[in-house]
């Protein structure tokens, strides 16, 4: 009974959150403005993949990026420091997403009508944030070599809600046991349509395949 | 409003929870059964260092694995694999920690009676497993270098609930910028008493000294 009572709720929440986030997302649609949400395990390179983007769509768009973490501001000190755009933190003091409210109220302290592009780093966690909608035009979900090439199997989600896959750290690829091959066909078990980028932000691998994607989709919304 | 009921709601959850996991955790002790509970994020190499651990182990003590995932039953089939000890697959379908109960029943159709040790592969998850008591006697918890040395300031329940953290994969220090001072002060700023492992399964490093903390504290309970 208990387990049932917990369901009801939570699919109650999510209900409220996905109606929100949809109001959201057709809001900043139409006001030309292009939202995407990255997410990943920790540590994957969210940070470093979104500093090598931002630096090579700035001077085309006027960009800001909100970094979400359950405590701190190490990111988005890193992100101002390396690009200089506009970024807030957002602390969720331990919650493991960030609901549609919690964007809508980033995106409001960032000043979005003023921007053309706006970039979410998400909580580090492969399960939570793929239920919780946050209002963005596209979601783009990372996995990095040294996590291992089976953890679409495992976190399937994730990769269903993923518009797009960036695979990161290619750099390490001889070092551990991850076959970009497997991944992809494990990527593709969940969603057949996303696309996957291979790609390094060290050595440069895949960006320009990846920063070409993303123009495009920006550009559907710009048109 | 509603963010106020929502927490109210997960606090009655997970108080609920953490009197049923302290009743647990006191049958199993009673028992002299020792309940390791390791977590990390995805991809820190839980599976490898438990695998490691046990084949240190089975021939001292009878061993138990419980393997946790959203879906699939990719490591309990590894572990089986390499261990030969008995192991459960448990799939939380979509859900992000283990709870006491789900972990009563994985224990119960392990036969945890016939056990010395019982160790669970939690979820990999650094937010929520860390909110929800399993009823284990330890925590262990992992820190892989290519995640990065700031992860204790991020996800900092995570750290306070261990009882030891281990370092993992450190033969890569030299390529990522992962430094283990760096990391140890950080931990300890969540978490002053638990002692850290620097490890690795592949080269063996800090192994002998993670088994031997490992040994005292079964041996605790064993008295």
């Amino acid at each position: 009974m208990e387990d049932i009572k917990t369901v009801e709720i939570k699919e109650d929440i999510l209900s409220r959150n996905n109606a929100g986030a949809q109001e959201l997302r057709e809001s900043l649609i139409r006001r030309k403005i292009f939202y995407l949400n990255v997410m990943s395990s920790p540590g994957s390179g969210k940070t470093t993949l979104i500093t090598e983007l931002v630096n090579r769509l700035k001077s085309t768009y006027r960009i800001g990026v909100i970094e979400a973490d359950l405590d701190g501001a190490v990111d988005a000190r890193t992100i101002a420091r390396e690009t200089g755009v506009k970024t807030v933190q957002i602390n969720t003091a331990g919650a493991c997403h960030i609901t549609y409210q919690m964007s809508a109220e980033s995106l409001e302290a960032l000043g979005a009508d003023g921007l053309d592009v706006i970039i979410l780093e998400n909580i580090g966690n492969l399960v939570c944030p793929a239920e919780f909608d946050t209002g963005s035009a596209k979601n783009l979900v990372l996995l990095s070599v040294p996590e291992g090439d089976d953890k679409p199997l495992k976190y399937p989600l994730m990769f269903e809600v993923a518009s797009a896959v960036a695979i990161t750290k290619t750099d390490v690829s001889g070092i551990f046991d991850f076959s970009a091959e497997r991944a992809v066909k494990n990527i593709k078990k969940r969603n057949p349509s996303a696309p996957v980028f291979v790609t390094c932000a060290k050595t440069g691998e895949g960006l320009d395949a990846l920063e070409a994607y993303i123009k495009s989709e920006i550009e559907k919304i710009k048109l």
